[in-house]
């Protein structure tokens, strides 16, 4: 059998990862000026580059103490609004550096007065060349639809944009291990087999992961969902608790995402007792040994601390995703109806 | 039969929307001295008040030119970020004024230089007393557990606060017309019983929104879920057309919830359209003629302006909601696994 793409990108993210984190590096001046009298970031996303963004926010509130959120495009491409972004920094993400309502916002944004970041894959984008500080990622030619190594050079970039503003090294030296445990995850391909058998039996799936892995937990859903053509609901902690926990019984499959550290872990190695109490088999990703305890079936996640752990975190989904799809005799590379450049108005 | 307190109460929302108001209004001066010098807007909530501060940051951004944004509570009470928030407005939600983890964040806001506005339905609860300034919805007890009369006077509070902000006549005038509006959709109950019918036999439902709507999407969404024990996702309009719709197919009920008139209108009669086109049933709630006429089936919604519709939009979503309990056999008053007052880490 010869290799999908999406496999072959899956083993591209160690190397993606490394030269994109290097890429941020040179830039780290540049972003700091950027940043110069501004007193908050605005994150622009859609898909998968918005799962990306959510790592973003967090890592900017709790590494940084900068506030942080996620834009409404449509605040910019439907109403109009005059915000005064005077104060902020944008960061914008997009693959493809084309999604036209990313590049329309982050247009909208400049000219409401902020400063502008376009995170893309392609440094001669609309995204890279209108912003004030291109962040280029280095994860080469995606030939799979589904992001796999662009998503985790964003997440890269992300944590680099933020070890730049940092200003120190702790952040540099968290993100200098990366790269060897995305090459360590992709080919001990640990506990991925049993994972792809527990959820090619399962019509009812949830993620869920909370704080820094929350966008983690997100993107496993997506990717669930729109490589083997399945619904998936992905949740917060919160949102699981605040309700929708209550239709949870046997016949769902949750899936738990977690850093192996961290002030998060001790609340989701709970909801994963809570899930199983109530009857529903838990898939438990990453982790540590508490969590593994706790679920039905356990794919080991990275050795890294949580800041960056998200980076390494999304590889075992990846394959499972990736050998779920060939198991259900679906295309990972090409999944019906998707197309690599996003556009949230049909054309 | 007699009349559950859930439908008791979704007929009482005319009066506590119309006392809300008043009560707000009253308010209007401590509310913009609240603002003075102070640069954006962060809602903090969860569960369905979480959906209020959706349609409340929309509204702020929209009519207001104020950048606003939603908190991410764990950034406060698991990862204790020590944010600088000299230059915000923190407008806590929560209709118990108890949820302990939103009276946290409300006191370490008010530490970092925030100031307050605690919007409950009881004026003693540590959220209100504790805030700057109290805005107490006039809801009056609520006896069953999924909250009708307290969410909408929550949309009425964040409206009054916007329209206190605003300093004008327009979103005040916009906020008298709602009650009767709630009353006539309330006695009415067009196109209830027909909606029912069409989601007793649905298993997958989807809900989706956009805008001021999105919120309202989102918590039509939760209601179906906790209230009838199904999972049901509540996707925005853009993650929607961003991967999921390719699992869209026959066997799907989407539901699509729009205002009757603006900037979203249009887009959301083409996705409902799309989701037809795809084979899935659609049940068109609000929005316009065109909207019933892409819809396999349509409740009509309040005849109401988009800033203020998403008051109006719940009530036949809720009528249905009850409907539909009763129908599958379940308490609408007492939906399993849930009770009042809402805590996101189990004590």
């Amino acid at each position: 059998m010869t290799r999908t793409w999406m496999r072959t990108e899956i083993a591209e993210q160690s190397q993606a990862v490394a030269a994109t984190v290097e890429e941020v590096r040179r830039r780290a001046e540049q972003v700091r000026t950027a940043m110069t009298g501004r007193r908050r970031i605005l994150l622009v996303a859609r898909g998968s580059s918005d799962n990306a963004a959510v790592y973003g926010r967090y890592l900017v509130e709790t590494r940084l103490g900068i506030p942080a959120a996620l834009a409404a495009p449509s605040v910019a491409t439907h109403y109009h609004a005059r915000l005064d972004l005077s104060d902020t920094l944008v960061v914008s993400v997009s693959q493809s550096g084309r999604t036209e309502e990313i590049v329309a916002v982050q247009r909208w944004a400049a000219e409401l007065g902020a400063a502008t970041i376009g995170i893309s894959n392609d440094a001669s984008s609309p995204l890279a060349t209108e912003s004030d500080v291109p962040l280029t990622t280095q994860a080469g030619v995606e030939r799979a639809v589904p992001a796999t190594k662009s998503y985790s050079a964003q997440l890269a970039a992300l944590a680099g944009l933020a070890a730049a503003l940092d200003g120190g090294e702790v952040l540099w030296e968290l993100l200098a291990r990366v790269p060897a445990e995305l090459s360590r995850l992709e080919s001990a391909e640990e506990g991925v087999a049993g994972a792809v058998d527990l959820l090619a039996e399962s019509d009812d799936v949830l993620v869920t992961g909370r704080g820094l892995g929350f966008g983690t937990a997100l993107e496993v859903g997506l990717k669930l969902e729109e490589t083997c053509l399945r619904p998936v609901r992905g949740l917060s902690y919160a949102d699981l608790r605040h309700g929708p926990i209550a239709v949870v019984g046997p016949g769902l499959t949750a899936v738990v995402v977690a850093a192996p550290d961290g002030p998060m872990l001790a609340p989701i190695v709970e909801l994963a007792g809570d899930l199983a109490g109530r009857g529903a088999r838990v898939l438990g990703v990453g982790g540590d040994a508490a969590l593994a305890a706790a679920s039905s079936y356990h794919v080991p996640g990275p050795e890294l601390p949580e800041p960056v752990a998200p980076i390494g975190l999304i590889v075992p989904a990846q394959l499972v995703v990736e050998s779920l799809a060939r198991r259900l005799g679906l295309d990972p590379d090409a999944p019906r109806g998707l197309s690599k450049v996003t556009a949230t108005d049909p054309r």
